[in-house]
C-alpha cells in the first residue's frame, strides 16, 4: 500500500494533502497515508486518458475482452487481501465482503462476455436505392465509446459500486477510459482493486491512460475532473447533494455532459390489507431482513412502508419491530455516515406525531440502533419532510386509513428505484391504481418480495425519476448500463475498405445487424 | 383559419398578446391575428397532458398506430391549403414544400408502422430460478413513454421539424402527449397541421390533452412550459443561444429534465489534395447546389470547405462560386433571419484576411445573396470565431497548405452534426487521421457527397456532440429517434395477470424478447 494516485500507470504523489481512512468497528484511523492528487496529475490523468481513447478503439473486442476478464481473474486472486482491507475501511462484514467480490467479479465476466460476443453495438444498416430519385444513399451507424469517463466510487459499496464497479466496467467495456475518483472512505480498498486494474492493463497491452486512480478527501478534485473539457460523461452513486452538485456542474460547462448519479431513493412498499392478515409472519421476517442488510446502507433498503390500520397491521408492525431489534447492531459505514444516520433519525423521531421503536442498550461506537417509525397517513401527507432518505437501518411506517389514502400518499412521492406491492393478484386488481401511480414514480416495481439484493442481469433496471437518479432512462445495473457511455456515428456511402468491420458489407464479424 | 390556441381539444383565446406571421416575398404582414397563450391556458394543456399520458398508456398500439397513420391521411386530404400557408409564411418554394410534406407524412407513416409493430420497447425478459441460492427473480423489462413532452418548432422546417414533425411524432409514437410551442413565423402553417392531428385524436378517439397548440411570439409561453413540474421532456430546433437557454431551465429545475435540442453545425468538408484534380467540375456542381438548398437554411448546410491550396483548389474554388453565383437568389425565411444572415456574414467579411464572392445586383426584400468566402489555413486556425455558423447560403473555404493543416484545423472544431470527406479511398487511407479526428467530432459521416438531403431511414444519426445538439447519444431523425422520450421500467416476480401484454409469459403480442 502506497498511498499514491495511479496517474496511468505511474505512480505519482505530488500534492501535500493528505489523508488516512478509518476503521470504524475499531473506532480508530488505518495507517496509510493517502496523497490528495494535485492539478497536474489530474491534468495528465485525463490527457492520458484523451489519447488512450484513441488507441483504445484500435484495439480487437476480443483484446479488450480478455482485459477485463483478467481484472477478474486478478481480482480472484488478490481477494484475501483486499477483503481484509475493506473489511478495515467500511465495518462490514467479511461474508458481505465476499458477496460484493462475487458481483464485482461476475459484473467484469458479463461485460467481458458482451466485449467479446459484440452484440451490444446496435449496429443498423440501411442499403443504397440508386434506382430512387433522389438517390438513396448507403447508411450505416453503430455505438462508439463517449470519451474519457469519470467515476466516483460509492461508499457503500467499496467494490461492486467504486474502483472496477458497474460505473468503470461499463465505461470501459464501452470503449471508454476511465479515471476513478477514489472514495476517501475506502481508498486502501480502491488502492489495491486500481493495481489490478492496472496490472491487467499491462499484461494485455492496453494504452497507459485506459484507467487511473486519484485521491481525494475533499471536493476539489472531483470538481476539477468533471469540469475538464476532455471529459466527456461522470458516473456516481451516492447522495442527492452531491450526486445534483456534479450534475450542476457539468450541465454548466462550456459543454455540458451527462452525469449518471444514482442518488437518494425511501423505496416505498405498499402492504395490501386482505392480503396482509396471512402473511403478517413471512413478511415481517423478510423485512426486517431486508431493513437491516448491511446495517440499511444500500440505496434499495425499504424506508417506507405503507399500510391499512388494522388489527393485521398492528400485529405486523409488532413482529417487524422484533425481528428487527432482535437482531445485533451493526457498525455503520464510518463515524460521520453514523451521525449523520443519528440526525436524519432523531429528525423524524422528534415529530411528536411519530411514534417510534429503537434497538436498545449499550452499543459499540458507530453502531447504528435499528429503528422503525410509525405515523398516520394524514400526518404523513401534511409533512413531507417525512419522505426524506434516512441512510440506515430505518423505515417509517405509514398506516393509513384506506387504500384510497395510501394511493393519495404514494401520489405525493419524489421518483424512487423501486416500489414493492405486497398483496395477492386479486387485491392488487383490485387496486390497480397502486401499480399505475407508482409506475410512474419508480425504476423497479417488486411484487411481494424486498427492494434489497439488486439482481445483476440484462433485464434488472437500476435508475429511476429524479432524485433517485439524474437520468431514468438509464440503468446502473446490469449490461444495459453500458449505453449510457455510448453514442451513435453514422458512415453515409462509406467505401467499404474504410468501414470498421461491424459494418462491413459481408459481415466478417457475422454479428446481429438490423438492415434493410 | 382562428389564430386561437388549442388547448387539447378546445380553441382558446384569453390573452391579449397578438402577433401576425409574415410573408418575407412580399414583405408584409400576413392577415391573420395569432393570440399568445396565458398561464392560464399552459397550466390547463399540461394538466391535460399529464391525464391523457395516464389514458394513453391504456390504449392499444393498434389504435395509437392508426391515430398516426389518420394524421397522414389528413394531411394529404389539406396538402394545397397548407401548402400555401406554408408559402405565405416561410418564402419557401412550393416544390420544397411539397418535399417537406412528403417527409413529413413519411415519418408518421414509418412511425405509425412502428407503433403498430411494437417492436421498439427493447422487451427483455429473465427468468426465475428457484434453485439458485439466493433465489434468482424473475425480471422483466420494457420501454415506456417519459410523459408530457414539449416541443418546439424549427423556423426553418414549418412541417417536417414543426407542429408534427419528427419531435413530435416520435414523442406520440413512445406515448408520450404533446404540447406544441407553435413557432412564431409560421403559426398559421401550425394551426392548419395543429387542426389535422387534432382531427385524426378525436377520430380515433384518442384522450383530450394527447396534443396542444400554443401560440406565442416571446419566450414566455415556451419557458413556463419548460418549467412546468408535470413536462417531462423537451425537443428544440434551433439556434444554440436558445437551445441553451431552453437546457438550462431544464436543468435548473427541482427535478431536472431532458432536452434534445439540435442546434447549430457548420458541417465540415474535407476535400482530398490529389483525388480533388479529376472531380472539380462534379463537386463544385453537388456543392454549389448543396449550399444554395432552401437559401442555405438547413441546419446541414457546409459551412466550411478545407481544401489544399493548389491549381485545382483554385479552380475548384472559381467553378464553385461561378456555379454559386450564376443560380437565382432566394428570399430568406424572415426579415429577422435575414439581416441576422446578413450581419453574421459582414462579421466574416470585414476581416481584411477574408476574400470573398457575393451575388452582385439588385435584389428584392430578404433575399440572402449567396456568397463564398476564402480563408488560409493558418489565419483560420488563429481566429476561431471564424467557425461560428453563418446561418443562409454561406460557406467559407479554408486553404491549407498540406492535409496536416486540415487536421490542425479540424482538431479545433466544435461538434458538429456531419462531416464529409471528399476522395478516392487510397488517398482517404492515406490521411486516416483526417476520419479518425472526424469521428470525435460529428455524429454521421459522409463520403464523397453533401450533408444536405438527410435521409429519414433507421441507420441515420441526427444529432452530434455539442453544440450540434445538447445529447449526442440520441438522432433526432429516424424511428431511433423515439428513445429519447422513453424510459426502462423493470417488473420483478409480477404475476402474470399483472404484466403489459408485451412481457407475459406466453408471448401473447408474439413479439421479439431478448430473453434468457
Amino acid at each position: 500500500m502506497t498511498g499514491k494516485n495511479s496517474v496511468g500507470y505511474k505512480l505519482s504523489a505530488l500534492g501535500t494533502r493528505t489523508f488516512q481512512t478509518f476503521n470504524p468497528v475499531e473506532n480508530s484511523y488505518n495507517e496509510t497515508i493517502f496523497v490528495e492528487a494535485v492539478s497536474q496529475e489530474i491534468e495528465e490523468a485525463v490527457l492520458l486518458a484523451s489519447n488512450a481513447f484513441e488507441e483504445f478503439k484500435g484495439i480487437s473486442h476480443f483484446k479488450k475482452a480478455a482485459f477485463l476478464s483478467r481484472i477478474a481473474e486478478l481480482l480472484t486472486e488478490k481477494e484475501d487481501v483486499i477483503l481484509q482491507r475493506y473489511i478495515r475501511e467500511s465495518g462490514l462484514s467479511y461474508e458481505r465482503g465476499k458477496i460484493e467480490m462475487k458481483r464485482t467479479i461476475f459484473q467484469l465476466t458479463s461485460f467481458s462476455e458482451l466485449v467479446k460476443e459484440n452484440n451490444w453495438r446496435e449496429l443498423s444498416i440501411d442499403l443504397a436505392d440508386d434506382s430512387r430519385i433522389p438517390l438513396k444513399p448507403d447508411l450505416r451507424k453503430m455505438l462508439f465509446g463517449i470519451g474519457p469517463v469519470v467515476v466516483f466510487g460509492a461508499s457503500n459499496f467499496p467494490l461492486a459500486y467504486s474502483t472496477i464497479g458497474g460505473d468503470s466496467v461499463s465505461a470501459l467495456a464501452a470503449g471508454c477510459p476511465v479515471i476513478v475518483k477514489s472514495h476517501p472512505l475506502h481508498a486502501g480498498t480502491g488502492e489495491l482493486v486500481a493495481n489490478c486494474v492496472l496490472q491487467a492493463a499491462k499484461e494485455t497491452e492496453m494504452p497507459n491512460g485506459i484507467f487511473s486512480n486519484l485521491n481525494a478527501e475533499g471536493f476539489e478534485v472531483g470538481v476539477a475532473l468533471v469540469n475538464h473539457p476532455l471529459v466527456k460523461a461522470v458516473g456516481f452513486t451516492g447522495s442527492i447533494k452531491g450526486g445534483r452538485a456534479l450534475f450542476d456542474i457539468a450541465n454548466q460547462r462550456p459543454e455540458p455532459i451527462p452525469v449518471f448519479a444514482e442518488m437518494g431513493s425511501v423505496n416505498p412498499v405498499v402492504l395490501l390489507p386482505k392480503s396482509l392478515e396471512p402473511k403478517v409472519d413471512e413478511w415481517s421476517t423478510m423485512y426486517a431482513d431486508s431493513i437491516s442488510a448491511s446495517c440499511g446502507q444500500f440505496c434499495t433498503n425499504p424506508g417506507l412502508l405503507f399500510c391499512v390500520k388494522s388489527n393485521a397491521s398492528d400485529e405486523f408492525v409488532e413482529q417487524l419491530t422484533k425481528k428487527l431489534l432482535q437482531k445485533d447492531a451493526q457498525t455503520m459505514l464510518h463515524p460521520s455516515i453514523h451521525s449523520s444516520f443519528e440526525r436524519l433519525k432523531t429528525e423524524r423521531l422528534e415529530d411528536e406525531a411519530v411514534r417510534y421503536f429503537e434497538k436498545e442498550g449499550e452499543l459499540d461506537c458507530n453502531v447504528g440502533r435499528q429503528t422503525i417509525a410509525l405515523v398516520s397517513g394524514k400526518h404523513y401527507q401534511n409533512n413531507p419532510n417525512l419522505e426524506e432518505e434516512v441512510f440506515g437501518p430505518f423505515s417509517l411506517v405509514v398506516e393509513c386509513e384506506s387504500v384510497n389514502e395510501i394511493i393519495a400518499c404514494l401520489k405525493k412521492l419524489n421518483g424512487q428505484l423501486t416500489a414493492s406491492v405486497l398483496g395477492k393478484v386479486d387485491e392488487v386488481n383490485e387496486h390497480l391504481d397502486v401499480v399505475k401511480v407508482l409506475q410512474n414514480k419508480v425504476g423497479r416495481i417488486v411484487f411481494n418480495g424486498v427492494p434489497t439484493g439488486v439482481e445483476v442481469c440484462p433485464s434488472m433496471h437500476h435508475g429511476g425519476p429524479y432524485p433517485a437518479s439524474t437520468d431514468a432512462r438509464f440503468t446502473a445495473v446490469g449490461i444495459d448500463s453500458i449505453k449510457r457511455f455510448a453514442r451513435p456515428i453514422a458512415f453515409q456511402n462509406c467505401p467499404d475498405e474504410l468501414l470498421p468491420g461491424e459494418l462491413k458489407h459481408s459481415n466478417p464479424l457475422n454479428l446481429v445487424r438490423r438492415e434493410k
